[in-house]
């Protein structure tokens, strides 16, 4: 459609490693997505030119020249391996009870106000703009397209919830667990922002207010709230994660944007090709597949000490 | 005062290796903060129970035991080591021109509007609860102190600026620079969010108005506006750095709490001694540092490529 | 030929990433060589065989399965990679006036006694057993055929000497350039042991006799002796570096062999298929690719103190 | 005694972290140990001047300075916190069966010729030259003493076994399990060779002779003879792990020396004060502490697959 793409992308991955009659081996592996369809020639016009808030610049000036095709490691394109890793490590996350479901939560000033409910994939994925509301959704689905017609693009946010994390994943100091899921979210192209839990909303509450009292429930022992996000002290402590991403408006829009070139000249450029009005439906198997790697990652370590 | 600590802490760290005749020898550096004032009577009574928002019960549940005499790992203790390194580091910086400035611009609800204007560090000192607009400043602190006399403790946020900065700093996909810098900001004790340039406000823009447009600028290619906040493709563009962190109220309040002890009984928790109502002050120079230290990371990294 | 193989390999790369119009982009360079001819089929009848010297058993009890078909990570074959990515650090450190070369010291008991003389690739590769000396080549050629006849294989020694190290390339404590050199040639296949400089000679020496008396000459300071073997406290010190390492005789014999399958069993085992009597020869450049990738890593780290 | 220094050595570390009650907590540990015996004065004297076959020159032309008063990063002083950091591994290894001895089996030409027996540390203990064997330590006594009074140093082997080490320890390709023992011993100052099992005698066997023939001995399987010294594939496979470090002679002689200052001109070196014949027995807990640290970090990393 032409809000988001289907979780079976056309991206097959070839298997290079690390697998054998089915089984994963436990040595490393690694698998090869191949761009089939560049249209390097698209390109060419942008050789010399710096794309507003694109990787262009910075790229040339960090490594003296730049692979101008695009599908590089500053394309979106690099996360089809994080989503088919995160895979691998969500089925050895599910096989301890870990369920991780994202969804978008906002496009634009369109927002879904959430209320610590749980969502299937199914759910999330009923509408194409991945909202699991149908009304925000449909809102959404207005704005985009109406986006679209002004040859522009439009930013959001995508909520992730975790469920079934064992208690005690992260490390403390600097490995804290949402730090490290902070900063795989913020390797996302065009991620401007994270927050876990009660995030920017505790900068304006009291410590009263904010404490996540521990109860007992069912002779298990939870907490009242869960402003926390799951963490405390860098550590899971058994209730569901959550935290929020915010997306920036992608930066390839198709109205004429003044620029300078390689010259150092001002010039006026006009982006052609396809492009997406807004990949923030795009990004919630991203943001999974980050998640599941992150935790994966701790609970490898964790087994460690136990 | 009340509301923060001076930048010459009493913390004067004992060098133990890495400086010779004053000069640093290459070599890493080591030193040694004792904990003058650990009053480990005051937390007895704390070993069996489980201070709600505290790193307690993961400690704990992770560890199999835990210190509770304070002072820890999961202590605003240690921060004092990183404020140590992040001077050594500031010094590197500094000797090529990077200036990096941090202020509280928001506690509880009294925020302080930036307008990308630059400020000394003299100037966020010049307010005891280190906002340098003297109105917001002065409100903030009558906040602060409403929430002492409440017993309780309240959150803000901290807004970076870095100027100065190499065009280059920063490594692709995973280890982009905003990256790093939210992960070592969330590392901070008590931070629940972050956000680089634009932030959660990219989510509500659309391209057109969030591209930063390249302009010359008396023969140096800029940025019109710097949402970006300084970084494009996870790499340096050589414009000013900035970006915000979220603390929440401490958890330590003075008031009674419910919570649930070792045992899985609910208890009742008062906890005795010194509180500060708000921390985000003091937080100021630990943001500095973290980002001093990741500024520098980079910057070796890379050296390594030119 | 029959005693080695040739420098060009026909195993020609596929470069998929970190290479643009023939200049390396900066970026991670990948690249793919397909194993052309794998005889799965002569593998089956080893499936539940766990071959004497092999890595058969420890890879099955470590993790539980293994892929038996041959040229996984504990194939000579791996080393393909090692030599490629060792081609390209070779560029880096030839623009600085790193040269290195390689060459078989010693195969059974035939040995080449080194006087400190250097060799081109050119006349190491004149002889089939890549030993500089045609008469010691000579020799080694006949026992190698002769240990071929009898269905066996023989070990060997292989002598490295790199000449034009920068000054400064290692760390110190446990990242000395030595031990690193060390680790790295230990990873290849089939190697027992490693010896920098005076090696195991040196636990027969004094002191007085051993110690590398600095000299001048024609303005340069240099080393009389180079027992060191251009390195000291694990920093290059400017002299060639040299060193040796040791190969076991492959395990693949054609020789019948008892040892034990899966079910416990002790049967007895006849490898079929092509099998080297002596690889030492073809290790030449893999401790050639080995000691550039080391090299060149030290070369960046050093960088970033510069 | 003037060959070796006792087990309990005076240097009590002070513990700064990681200790509660007696107990590990899980997180990382630190300890202090100050030089209380530091004779900077002997030193002043050699601040001009390289001393052969030190780290005077590297150091000086790697960082710019050096700090010449010794027990620095390149002094033997620092093993101390590898022997106490060792005795913690140790204490986690021990708990599951794995047990470290190593000997002096060399000194100068005395060479104890071990048949694989085993043996504790009391018995190696028993002989102030580290030595099992009394008589072959009687010679190397009388060796060391005759070394001594030429104000000379003399090199020699230590021999490590290791018992109980489970199956499966070790990463394949780069981080082989014998490659980073090879690493850690080589880090060690004065080492300069490295051998696993049958090591450089590898290099003159016959695949026949050299092969470890599996066999069952009492339901369990067992190789014949122990070339492979107990690692396969870079694996751990339940034999004894075996190794030899060989020691140069130290370089801090009593006789006069020619070397060369810092000015570049040719000078007489007779450096005063202690120095010790022969430091090789002094190594024997270096190289137990440094083989516990290897298997315990292998043995954390192997617990995460299992």
């Amino acid at each position: 459609n032409k809000y988001t793409t289907q979780r079976s992308e056309e991206d097959e991955p070839e298997w290079l490693s690390g697998i054998f009659d089915g089984i994963a081996t436990g040595t490393p592996m690694a698998f090869l997505v191949r761009n089939k369809d560049h249209h390097s020639t698209d390109y060419q016009a942008l050789k010399d030119i710096f794309r507003p808030s694109h990787a262009d610049f910075t790229y040339e000036a960090k490594y003296g020249l730049r692979d101008y095709r695009g599908g590089g490691r500053s394309s979106a394109r690099e996360t089809v391996a994080r989503v088919i890793a995160g895979s691998v490590a969500e089925q050895i996350l599910a096989s301890h009870g870990v369920r991780i479901v994202a969804w978008v939560s906002g496009i634009g000033g369109c927002n879904f106000t959430w209320n610590n409910q749980t969502f299937s994939r199914e759910e999330v994925d009923a509408t194409p703009v991945r909202c699991p509301d149908e009304h925000v959704a449909a809102e959404m689905m207005r704005l985009v397209e109406q986006v679209k017609d002004e040859g522009d693009t439009v930013g959001g946010i995508i909520t992730c919830r975790i469920d079934g994390v064992p208690v005690g994943l992260g490390e403390p100091v600097f490995d804290k667990l949402h730090a490290e899921l902070g900063k795989a979210m913020l390797s996302i192209n065009a991620v401007k922002g994270f927050s876990i839990g009660s995030g920017f909303e505790a900068a304006q509450m009291r410590g009263s207010q904010h404490n996540d009292a521990f109860v007992m429930e069912e002779g298990r022992m939870e907490t009242a709230a869960n402003f926390s996000g799951g963490i405390q002290g860098g550590i899971s402590n058994g209730q569901p994660i959550w935290f929020q991403v915010a997306f920036k408006p992608v930066a390839s829009i198709a109205q004429k944007q003044s620029t300078v070139n390689k010259e150092g000249k001002e010039v006026e450029l006009e982006i052609k090709g396809r492009h997406d009005p807004c990949v923030v439906p795009r990004a919630v198997p991203i943001v999974e597949a980050m998640s599941a790697l992150v935790l994966c990652d701790f609970y490898l370590r964790n087994k460690a000490i136990k």
